[in-house]
């Protein structure tokens, strides 16, 4: 833990990042499992509870937005947008994480304000310019009157069990399954050496060299295991550039945002690159079109490096590498209000 | 055929339908496989291509509104709004009806203005409040640059196969699957004579004896069987009522929107009333809401009937003896673009 903290305090300050060891940073293939709270343990009909909440319209306003709405699973997780349409077609100020591979992520949103995949959850169907429902209380009143959900709730949770809290828990279950695991990289630590191509190669040294991987480390490319709620944050920019301006990269003051912190102003959480290549628009804000123009900008503002473009193909080849297998998931049947609508 | 079209005259010309033998329109179950079109077989390849678009928000212009976001395959096949949202929450006027069964209509939409399913996917992608692309070509071009959908799109259509009308043809072949078999009445037609209670059996009398079977005949409950393309349509409202000002049953009118002739002025095609209720709010505008409501103000406008409460009690718990079952149906992968996006 103790180098880890240097790696937080070193950011803050704005110390560059050049000439760590990087031995402990070696490649890990992702798990095919994520671990699980202790309160809060996977099991099929919590899962398939959470399957159905998960795409389920109704836990918006009008009726109009689910959770899939902009973190689409049958896609990237996301909804490759800049940022996300909610009820009325507003739009917040973030780009949607991908919700892929969410459950290796030790903190939660772009800024790390939730702790867990739970917290999370309990967050977009409150804001007002997302699924903008009143209150939680309004929440499970309207799910209270769909009896498929109240049985289900009864079944999972017990008698008691129908509250907004056991909700979250539900939906984060079935996030929790969310995993791409057998991505080329995984296929080649695993000893498939013809997994990745020469460029994929020659990217994934780069990646080493240049020197993405003292923050990109881990099975998920989002930073060393930490216990959960512990964020492994990062100054973006960390140095300044042409970019902060083309790309409004300081407009947002990331984790000041929710913590008023003056040492938080412009910390983000650590994302993944886990499918990075399936989730463009980049950054916070969506602001950068493409993965190659992203891989520049990360390694002038981070890293203060100028990248030849052949750098950049070769690491952009890796980063292909690390899209996974995207499981098989049957679509839910959302339970139904008989002769009657709660949302017209 | 002059049976039927003696209905439709005589629906013109608002003449009440009351003592025509109800010989001919004996119940039926509802078949496990539609028709299909010559000139639009369904293969495996095809069905998986369709289903893809069906469920890819990249057919509407921002990325937001795919065919299910108001025709929603998880839940009734619809969104259960009296009008649906399109990109930046715009509205139409008229409610969307369920993709379940849809297979079984001789036209589409409400006015009959599209004969096969296959005319109809062409519509709401161009329609400005729907998902608002700006031309056949422009969705064509969006999707040649997804490599997934030019693989898919040659291998079910040829070389040359990437079009349109090819576009339209795989979704249609993916709605025309999605069957409701073996609702309560089915089983109780195919013999099992407990699958529909004391009050739906006294439901089934009921229908026949007000007389809401002459129109919502067939097994889809939607008028007799009619060659494709040619509409089973019934004047709404036949008889004037105070139900006319208190739900605006006269402001659109309906299909004259889409023929400009006199004689289709308030005239409809007569919806399916399977699954009719999980698909409130009712009728062409959505501006009912309840089911008993609904079949209070149709006994009213096209029978002239006031019908008792019992009656309604009755005929509802029939109609909820519709709801059919709902296949398991796996989701699809959308091909992705990868590095960028199409929709930022």
């Amino acid at each position: 833990m103790t180098r880890l903290s240097n790696f937080v305090t070193r950011a803050v300050t704005g110390v560059a990042l050049t000439g760590i060891s990087l031995g402990a940073f070696a490649f890990q293939a992702l798990p095919e499992k994520a671990p699980e709270p202790a309160d809060n343990p996977g099991t099929v009909a919590k899962i398939e509870l959470g399957k159905q909440l998960y795409f389920d319209p109704r836990l918006s306003l009008d009726g109009t937005v689910s959770c899939n709405s902009c973190h689409n699973v049958m896609a990237s997780g996301t909804d490759n947008k800049a940022t996300s349409a909610g009820v009325a077609g507003k739009h917040g100020g973030r780009s949607a994480p991908t919700v892929w591979n969410s459950a290796f992520l030790s903190v939660q949103f772009w800024d790390g304000r939730a702790d867990t995949l739970e917290d999370q959850a309990k967050g977009p169907i409150l804001n007002p310019v997302e699924m903008a429902m009143p209150s939680e209380k309004a929440v499970m009143d309207r799910l209270q009157q769909i009896p498929g959900y109240v049985t289900q709730f009864k079944a999972v949770f017990g008698d008691d069990g129908m509250t907004y809290d056991n909700l979250a828990k539900a939906i984060g279950a079935f996030e929790r399954i969310l995993i791409t695991p057998n991505a080329p990289l995984d296929r080649y630590l695993k000893g498939d050496k013809s997994a990745l191509s020469a460029a994929a190669k020659r990217g994934m040294q780069a990646f080493e060299e240049v020197g993405c991987n003292v923050c990109h480390a881990g099975a998920n490319f989002s930073g060393p295991s930490l216990p959960v709620g512990q964020g492994f944050y990062r100054r973006f920019p960390t140095f300044d550039s042409k970019y902060d301006s083309q790309y409004q990269l300081k407009a947002d003051a990331g984790r000041y945002e929710a913590t008023s912190k003056e040492a938080d102003k412009h910390m983000w959480r650590v994302p993944t690159l886990r499918n990075i290549n399936l989730t463009a628009p980049y950054f916070h804000h969506g602001a950068v079109k493409t993965l190659d123009e992203a891989v520049r900008v990360m390694a002038k503002t981070q890293l203060s490096k100028e990248l030849t473009d052949q750098q950049v193909t070769d690491i952009v080849a890796f980063l292909d590498g690390l899209t996974g297998e995207f499981p098989q998931i049957s679509m839910p049947r959302l339970p139904a209000t008989a002769n009657s609508s709660l949302v017209d």
